[in-house]
């Protein structure tokens, strides 16, 4: 077997971390599997990093930035093969110039094009282990690239696919992919599997155990990813295109606070309006997530839309400054996103019929509501987001395996 | 005129140093000059870096001490561009494998051995100043490797040679190279040009403002070289072939208290005697200095060298294991090499006899002497090292201009 094994910033923060991550890998490479291990930079380093950089420059130039950054994952793969080679094991570490990884031109956050494998596979065929600097790559300059947030995942599921390894493990300090926060819903219970587009779902929603983009990836080469625990041996979370002949229905239940609401009320009732609007929105970097359009009063029209409750006073001050004509806007912070995701739900009705039987129960006032094929949406008042939750959890009985 | 410019660890140890040699790189680039910069690791980064090795492995491999090592340079190079784009300066910072800077494959001592200067010729054509990391090449596996001691000033040679630069400056914390050291000797006088080989002389004895590879290389490719300050305007010394029609009688004289004296007494007089001695200090790493050989009583015969203090217990120890017969050995580890070096010895008799007499005249003991065509070493008492630098130092009135 070709194992990839992907391991994150704290994982490898001080010396026994290095040893107990050196030792997980060694255990596969002993029962004669090949390991690639792709690392991280090491704890708060990235953070480091950058102090030093605006000591010298407020706004240093993005090329430069990446070829600072680059030192973090290299010094993280350097130590681990000493670790490893303590420990009597042959390994070899790789910057992005030695795999060679190609990506595109942008600084800071660019996309991998292509991996050239011979060298990983010349030291593979020696039988030593692997470690490849994550986060990183080289574009068409000859220049270090880096991958943006959730680079060290990405370069993992492209490594797995351009080797076509057997397994991608994704190791971080959960256990797997819960069907809801265990902080939050007592009844929550780990996932044996779930398929890229639950996932992709829920990596949106902020349950975040994967990026999306790495995600994405796994799903457009199929590869078969892991997420497990790098703390203990609790077998994880398979992520896969399918997962058996019978589609949880609902497979979790995710929140997310960082919500806010804009109102905009009595907009001219004319067409463009929403087009202009989100169009000076998208300018000025704000997402928009949820939209809801609906007549006002006196042939007039609202729109409320929700963004992150960073972005809510700066869009409400470029709406005042630049739209139009409106009667008021309304901005309100203490709103939370509560969302079910289920690949099952595509051929099931009455899903987003029972989410709201639940929210009712419990008296919740539902705000705005969103769905996509696998997802459904609620905006509720923060207050009540743990109540939700537990209560969807229950009626969907996903505490029960 | 192309210029390269080398700064050591300490001139970038901190951001106010790091915008100092900022802006004495972009004054001679204002005037209109190319110039390529290289730099070493930032302060005592090495040294953390070695720490941090040492923490996961007591003996690390040299492959992956090098991949440790090459992110010191690495940081130095992005920060000072970031520091220069900072002062509207365009400037690209560039790694060994950006250039690409080529070497045999000896890990932690590698040779340059072929650099390519597209890439750097490219972007002196776009105006930028190119930051360099000193220290560090690739070999033919694309691994890192480093150079060893004074690795930054060979690349800076190697790096003129390579580009036919019109001036190749190593800035250090000196303001050139003095007739003695000036904080022994207080009429010493900064002198304003050298041959490569009194400077090659005076780096192996120990004066060493650059290492003797630099210099060699820069003599092999006839690059001349400027030895100034980075905290003054200094005019520096200049290190180049030929110094004039009037070669000094001499140039320098240097002193080492690095020095122990190791007397071997009574050995067989049979040949191959010396052989076996030295071939047996050689194999265990132990570079030897001054040697001298003497008919010693009853037919046998007395070897006395140099090495440093630090081997001269192990040279003990060695030669009392290995080496079946002689009476007695003596270590002695309170001696000091003190030298003369000059061009001008070469054609000019009596410059040994003058310095001896020098010597004599403060009734300070030689206890060995050597010399090569345009250096004279004698072994005294380290006790007396200062009194007989200035004793000679008048002599030879190297005080006057």
């Amino acid at each position: 077997m070709l194992i990839v094994k992907k391991f994150g910033g704290t994982s490898v923060g001080n010396t026994e971390r290095i040893f107990n991550v050196a030792k997980r890998c060694i255990e596969d490479w002993q029962r004669g599997n090949d390991v690639v291990v792709v690392l991280s930079a090491m704890g708060k380093y990235t953070d480091e990093l950058i102090d030093m950089a605006k000591q010298v420059n407020e706004n240093p130039p993005k090329r430069e930035m990446d070829m600072l950054f680059t030192i973090g994952e290299q010094m993280s793969v350097s130590l681990m093969a000493m670790a490893m080679n303590s420990l009597k094991v042959p390994a070899i570490s790789l910057n992005a110039f030695q795999v060679a990884m190609h990506t595109t031109s942008v600084y800071g956050n660019a996309r991998l094009k292509r991996i050239d494998v011979e060298r990983i596979r010349h030291e593979l065929e020696q039988r030593k282990i692997v470690i490849v600097t994550g986060f990183q790559g080289i574009n068409k300059y000859d220049d270090y690239t880096t991958l943006g947030r959730g680079g060290s995942d990405t370069t993992a599921v492209a490594l797995a696919a351009a080797l076509n390894a057997d397994a991608c493990e994704i190791y971080t300090d959960v256990d797997g992919v819960y069907t809801a926060d265990p902080r939050k819903v007592k009844t929550a219970r780990k996932l044996d599997t779930i398929t890229y587009d639950e996932m992709l779902e829920l990596a949106t929603l902020g349950a975040g155990v994967l990026h999306n983009r790495s995600v994405e990836l796994a799903k457009k080469f199929g590869v078969q990813l892991v997420v497990r625990s790098s703390l203990n041996f609790s077998e994880g979370t398979i992520v896969k295109e399918d997962t058996g002949m019978e589609k949880m229905l609902v497979s979790g239940v995710a929140a997310d606070a960082d919500s806010a609401r804009v109102a905009v009320v009595g907009l001219e009732d004319t067409p463009g309006v929403a087009f202009k609007l989100f169009n000076l929105l998208a300018k000025n970097d704000i997402n928009i997530d949820m939209i809801l359009q609906s007549v006002g009063r006196h042939g007039t029209k609202d729109i409320t839309f929700t963004c992150s409750d960073e972005n809510a006073d700066k869009a409400e001050e470029i709406i005042k400054n630049n739209i139009g004509k409106f009667e008021s806007i309304d901005v309100n912070k203490n709103v939370a996103k509560v969302s079910i995701v289920g690949a099952g739900m595509q051929s099931n009705a009455g899903v987003a019929a029972k989410m709201f039987e639940a929210l009712y129960d419990e008296n919740i006032n539902i705000r705005m509501i969103s769905t996509s094929e696998i997802r459904v949406t609620v905006l509720i008042d923060e207050q009540y987001t743990e109540r939700a939750m537990n209560a969807i959890h229950d009626k969907f009985a996903l505490g029960d395996r």
